[in-house]
């Protein structure tokens, strides 16, 4: 089969390989229908991510249909078209019974942490894919949902509600702001509503991106770079700090701003993958009873999710920008990579 | 009256000052029976809450008899005897309605934040006090409970309890680790049963603190200074970590202790007072679904604590470990700033 | 003044009384702006409610000005327009400090349960209003709020979204159920979005509110008369019956109804008034692992809805059928007991 | 292998049968070691329950030792000692993913609800048994837990934690009172404690089982004969009730004492198993602020529960008051049935 390989940094090749085989009776092979490219795909290709070895394939989403399944596989059926989740769980370890599928101690890929395709095993962006512990990892798509709104059930959707919204215990009437309008922050704002978020605040430098996010749900938008800026957002509430601040970049800077206008009582959410360490305020934050949250999604809200999408309660086509086909796979990447000029925020890849 | 004066840092004495005076028709004044000394009141000593200004009556914990109520007060009589709350709370603002009594917007004291006895108003180490928003700051004393049983409840008793226990989310059969044996840890210690805590692993560098925190509910101990000290904690959990690390200390390193050895979908309770910045590895955190919370108390649960003490469900007398009367105030103070060699805990001051 | 008098059942007018004067320090006096009329008034008028005597001036809810404040009130000014809420309490007991109004052990009206308004005390059809505990009890009104919407916050919102979705603990993705498309049923769905249900059904034995509810938030409806009902119900679930089933009517059969339709680990919210018994399956529903809640609204969300109202999150205005003055009071009572020919939800009786 | 077989109402006998087999490749065979007699095993006796049929095997708690795995079963291994819930649960369906084991879907005995042991499947009174859906249905025991503790986890512990402490919401400082003090009411007392219960009352028509109670956690306990029984209750109580009431028993008449006695914004918890309806008096209780649950035991809390009996946190040995071998299962029986005579609580049978 042809599959995006990658060879070291910098180097990456959509190329000929062998087909997956089942290799546990818990396995089933997935032809891949649909997939998308991540931020951590980009990142893996800098080098940033060294656990990742070259000749790997990439990708971590997809939605396909089941070519073959282990024989301990009882609930799904070769034909069955499936959501495939970035996160494997095992559905037996102490984690995954406690809904932490993100730290599954299933040893697929040997890590404790639950993302392992396209990063400890091969991935997603490949005509087939072998899916680790699959009826606890993939889910089956309700007729009615197309393949590109269901691709955005693997890990984004999920990533924003759970990591964002439910993690920042967003409730009613609580006004909240997000900290970065990129895919993963629209995500979060458009699943702020299911916990009834009165006004969320988009926070972006750039205005094309504060301008799209109030499609996705944002009531206000904020400049970061304004002399202001804190001031709008404090006016924005009752002057005393926003219910919840969610950090969807992965920086100090915008770390530090949630820290700034999350009020007593409220709660920071950590969405954002970081690369180096943050000083923590401490000697003023002791006092201030806040809460700080952070973590790997669990996808434990997938199929609360998709049934949303299918009752088309969330705009999740809004997502997928840009379309191509499994071949186009190398300009899909380049379209992806070229973000600020291409406007991209997912890029649908499609057989 | 008599009342303990700060005059500067170092400086302090026993000495007549005016006595108080009803301000606000929410106010009562509180003949003092029992006072006590905090950690916090030393570090006013050294100068290092600039907010108190010499001429200030210093403490915030009592317990005493209304000796006159103001014109708006209906629950509370002259003769009833009290406990003192730490924070004031005017019951009315958005914060108090939420039971966030910390962040009291009532204007006394005009700081946003509930402690202001023997910060920003006169406090309680004296013969009288006046105590404002009363009917939301006293609680009634049942019969039976002693005053330095009850002087526990002021304070000390919630804040381990509330900040540690519930701010952690301890749950029954939970691992929790409380890096620092002194009075607040120990506090917590004996609170953590309430929420049904397992193992109780007592962290601190002093043998004599370890031993003692047994008493507390501590149910295993370990010396952080031995080479192995986190393969002990592990080895004490299932070795994935504690469920909930309490600091109780206020320093980095105590800070930093926790994050090391609290297990993915746990919590790191803050307690400790703390005078600067921590670095937060969210390089590494980030993936770990983790939860850092932190506050001053609110002791909204002061009433329910109180009913366990009149219960004798909770060994509070054990804090209690040296007994003054009033005017040997000094006594007390050099007693308890001298803990590491008079092993107090708790000083009990009478009338 | 002028007010709506009740003498004894199937009586009542629109006659002259004394104003009402400030009886405790903690009263306010309110210039009735708005009010309306309740299902409850129809009742007293039947003569179902005992404790209500003749010479009651009726009605419990209210938006209005106040013109004097007490002498212990401090954060209400005369000219502050406020609703009132259905509900009085203290705020200083027991039930107060736990949220649960409602049963509010203050002495005005010596009940133990805090709905006073023209039922104990003197209520809000008249000119003007005394509110005792007013500064618990009455709440500002946003600029841009009117008072036809700011009316629905005085009792039917809050009973909709508090004993109907919070006490029915509805969740993201939830299948819903209300039973009975009357005022407050239509109030329950109006909410329930706020707590992320995926699908509302709406069921009614009249067409054309089955029809209405759909404004309201309502996905879908189901006709209880149909020989299937039960079946469209279940069709409308993955085939295990709804999250929560809420009863907004107050009969046994629709409470029936409700237990026959949720799902295992569902919830069953009853928000209907009751006059009798019913029976409960305890043989079948002891292994059903169901919950069942009820209560009377506590208005401790009011503050957060009227929020969301001031946002324009909720389609309020739809409620507001029809309009009168006072002096059209008789009227309007005519409109509002012949709700079936009339078609009115709410009518709206201005200055 | 022998085992007590079930010949219809009345009759059983303990009888050779077939050894049992594997029969899907989830199940495992376990050699009983333990095993115990349940008050439904005596309804199933009188003919109570018709879905069992004659030639059945009854008993659904026992400790075992695995003797032969199924070939998708990776988790257990032959020699393993285990611990048997009561309950099926296949860990891959809606309800089990949600923690609901009591209503796993999975095909095995084909009944919706997931007690099949003894029930629509043979059980555990016997020399071996089948355990389908093994890996999520049996729990290691841990080296020092005597098999007279672990077989109270099977059932009885997790019943009274799950149905009676959680879902009667019990809090830190609550005053309960369980209505039964027969096994299962006892090891809700027993397990009250976790959440922090403050006074337990027992209330039981026999002064044994009062007196009994107190080792189990009952602070206080009360005679539902006397002339002023509810005055006795209210009266451990601030005078307005219990914050949860927990029935145990099974019968109206018990169940009505709880409606009773629970105050406002508190909790009926039902354990007890019915064999008729109840009558609600909602025209009372629609304005009381009360929740009432009931259900099967999950035993998704088995885990937790045995790390408490293993560091020897609760007096789990007391509920084990008669020890027989196998062989003498019908004395068991016997002992077992004439509980009031000989004051059995639990009946051990070991090998």
């Amino acid at each position: 089969m042809k599959a995006l390989v990658y060879h070291g940094p910098g180097q990456k090749s959509w190329e000929e390989v062998p087909d997956p085989q089942i290799q546990a009776p818990t396995d089933v092979i997935v032809q891949v229908d649909t997939t998308t490219i991540c931020g951590t795909d980009l990142h893996i290709l800098k080098g940033d991510v060294p656990a990742v070895t070259p000749g790997r394939v990439l990708g971590h989403e997809a939605v396909g249909t089941i070519t073959e399944v282990g024989d301990a596989v009882t609930t799904l059926e070769v034909g069955d078209r499936v959501i495939v989740s970035c996160i494997k769980s095992c559905g037996k370890c102490t984690f995954c019974k406690d809904g932490i599928y993100a730290h599954c101690l299933g040893d697929e890929g040997a890590s404790g942490v639950g993302w392992v395709l396209g990063h400890l095993i091969d991935g997603t962006q490949a005509e087939y894919l072998r899916v680790p512990y699959a009826e606890n990892s993939v889910y089956k798509v309700p007729a009615g949902v197309p393949d590109d709104h269901a691709i955005m059930l693997s890990d984004i959707l999920p990533t924003g509600f759970e990591i964002g919204v439910l993690y920042g215990q967003v409730k009613p009437g609580d006004v909240i702001a997000v900290v970065g309008a990129g895919p993963i922050g629209l995500a979060t704002m458009m699943t702020a509503g299911l916990q009834g978020a009165s006004r969320i605040i988009a926070i972006d430098l750039d205005a094309n991106r504060r301008e799209q996010a109030h499609k996705f749900g944002a009531t206000h938008d904020v400049d970061p770079a304004a002399a202001d800026w804190k001031e709008q957002i404090f006016a924005l509430t009752d002057g005393l700090g926003v219910d919840v601040a969610i950090e969807a970049v992965g920086i100090p800077a915008t770390f530090d701003t949630c820290i700034k206008i999350v009020r007593p009582g409220g709660n920071v959410a950590n969405v954002g993958v970081h690369g180096k360490a943050v000083e923590l305020p401490l000697q003023d934050l002791w006092i201030h009873n806040i809460n700080i949250s952070m973590g790997l999604v669990n996808t434990n809200t997938l199929a609360m999710l998709l049934n949303l999408v299918a009752e088309k309660k969330l705009p999740v086509d809004l997502l997928a920008t840009h379309h191509f086909t499994l071949d186009q796979m190398m300009d899909a990447y380049d379209t992806f990579a070229r973000a600020a000029q291409t406007k991209a925020l997912k890029v649908v890849i499609s057989r």
